[in-house]
């Protein structure tokens, strides 16, 4: 948590750090959105610096984007002493870091989130990389960023859709880690929390378990709940035109799914079922489900990064707080999750 | 060292590796030549397999090659737990090795060289990458391999030429680290070279380096000698149709010229040059370069990836044996070293 910095101490101490290593050149990466609402804000924080705007959206997300980052790079010359600055949304930060360490075998960069998203989840953890053949970050590497400062000034700047989408990433956070805040969240509820207060504890929980397993081997693989399905239900839709999904509102549907999973493998008890789907269904509208959708989705968990020769390994609950990893399911077993959610 | 397997233990050794693993699945990647005259010595020693086969050459170590690699990768749905088995040479290892680390963050890979270039230098070292945009390995991460399997029966696969281009590297590592291996061979010569002895020392030399220094901060920046001005001509001569230079023949004349530069500068004796311009001179045949050349090759200096703050940064020799890093050159020598390499 040493590198990460929050509130309004985040743009002065990014001041700080670009002052302090003299970096030979600045890049800040920016897409329409986050070039129009949050460069303002903080601009006056940045030493003399380029700017490259790139088109938002998970749809971007791709080597083909890569390429244009990296020619922009090369033909300004940046050398290895140079720094990029991802000022953006989960897109950004992954595909930002991803270049970043690809760029001359690394060039340094540091994290400026702008989504409630990046803030309490993609930002912090060192997932880069790029989606790929329709596959979800097929291709990447993990590379921490240097530094991460999360101000929630930015957070003016969302849509209730966007601010959602965060919000389910919070709610898995609960869901793995602390069920006392589940508890009183699910009271307070999304339009009452407090983001100075949350996006800390948000971020402490996955600091915690990134720095125990960084690379993934065992713990990490906790902070997947909800992404087996919801992975699957996001690849899905990113290729059905006006019906994509949001991560969150996909790892929204995953966090039922496989709460549903946890129940029906005898680990989750109904009640604690009863209490997720409540909360989740009082945040997110439901994201409707034909048979053909349902049959759609289920080829996207063959490609799933934590199958092991052809077992779909999913990430299940106890009990709220306590997640097991490693749970092999049948594609018959999220079929019937799905159907499930459908149904709810 | 304990992961590098030499002569007639190579092969057996490369088989218990396989067997041992268990991988889910294999990938052999090949080219048209390693697959026609080296995948048949070593096939009997591979459990079940795919094998890829690419274009061999400089020319094809893109991103579009590696989109062709992770595709086939996607489509036969290789897991976190399997393995690719590089069989080839430095465009191979460098490709695989890059494709491997970066496909679902990171699978295994092993080498198994079959250039004398690659079993002494490239399959050694993690350096993996492409190259971008015309500059070499602008894009590429630290990985080791597992594994590297080296037997010089495939060097009877080679042509005088790619011979020559590994024994360059050679000739480096001797420059950077071994004054007597270099007034030795430099009496023996290449056709005298006992590779079963040779090889094993060059790799010693390499990996006690890159073990003091992986990721290249300080003292691992020696093994670049020639290689600043080395990588821009074989850059420059890449885009010369019909004049492309191998590796190691790009290499033979940068370390010329920056043993040359090295003498300008007052560090090394001229005797001393003059033994590494007539040892040189016994084995490659010279690149004819016109004024044009020289002009072309120029604008590739200030890409290297050793600069910093548009400074060129250079290793010299201070004589046979003892190399320095760190030294900076300006375009206008480097200009010189190249004129006079036109005259040798």
């Amino acid at each position: 948590m040493e590198n990460i910095f929050f509130g309004a101490e985040a743009f002065p101490k990014l001041q700080e750090f670009l002052q302090n290593k003299a970096f030979s050149q600045v890049l800040v990466l920016a897409d329409e959105n986050t070039r129009r609402d949050c460069y303002p804000l903080v601009k006056k924080f940045l030493p003399e610096h380029q700017i490259l705007q790139i088109t938002s959206g998970e749809a971007n997300k791709t080597l083909q984007t890569c390429e244009t980052i990296w020619q922009f790079l090369t033909e300004k010359q940046f050398d290895r002493w140079s720094v990029v600055v991802n000022l953006g949304g989960g897109v950004i930060g992954d595909m930002g870091g991803f270049c970043a360490a690809l760029y001359k075998r690394g060039i340094t960069f540091v994290n400026v989130p702008t989504t409630l998203l990046a803030m309490v989840d993609a930002s912090v953890g060192g997932k880069t990389g790029v989606d790929f053949s329709g596959f979800k970050n097929q291709l990447g590497i993990f590379q921490q960023p240097t530094s991460v400062f999360i101000d929630p000034v930015f957070l003016e700047t969302l849509s209730g859709r966007q601010l959602k989408s965060g919000y389910a990433e919070m709610i898995k956070h609960w869901l793995i880690a602390d069920a006392a805040a589940f508890e009183t969240q699910r009271w307070n509820g999304l339009l009452a929390a407090d983001w100075q207060e949350l996006i800390p504890e948000a971020v402490k929980i996955k600091s915690r378990i990134v720095q125990a397993d960084p690379l993934e081997n065992g713990l990490r693989k906790v902070l997947n709940f909800g992404h087996t399905v919801g992975h699957a239900a996001e690849s899905y839709f990113l290729q059905q035109p006006g019906r994509e999904l949001l991560h969150g509102e996909a790892i929204a549907v995953g966090l039922l799914c496989e709460s549903y999973l946890s129940e029906q493998k005898g680990l989750l008890s109904n009640s604690e079922l009863s209490k997720i789907e409540t909360f989740l269904a009082s945040v997110f509208e439901k994201v409707k489900l034909t048979p053909e959708d349902i049959a759609g989705i289920l080829p996207f968990l063959q490609q799933d990064k934590k199958n092991f020769r052809g077992t779909i390994n999913c990430v299940l609950l106890e009990s709220i707080g306590k997640p097991v990893y490693d749970q092999p399911v049948t594609l018959a077993e999220v079929e019937k999750s799905l159907r499930y959610y459908q149904l709810i």
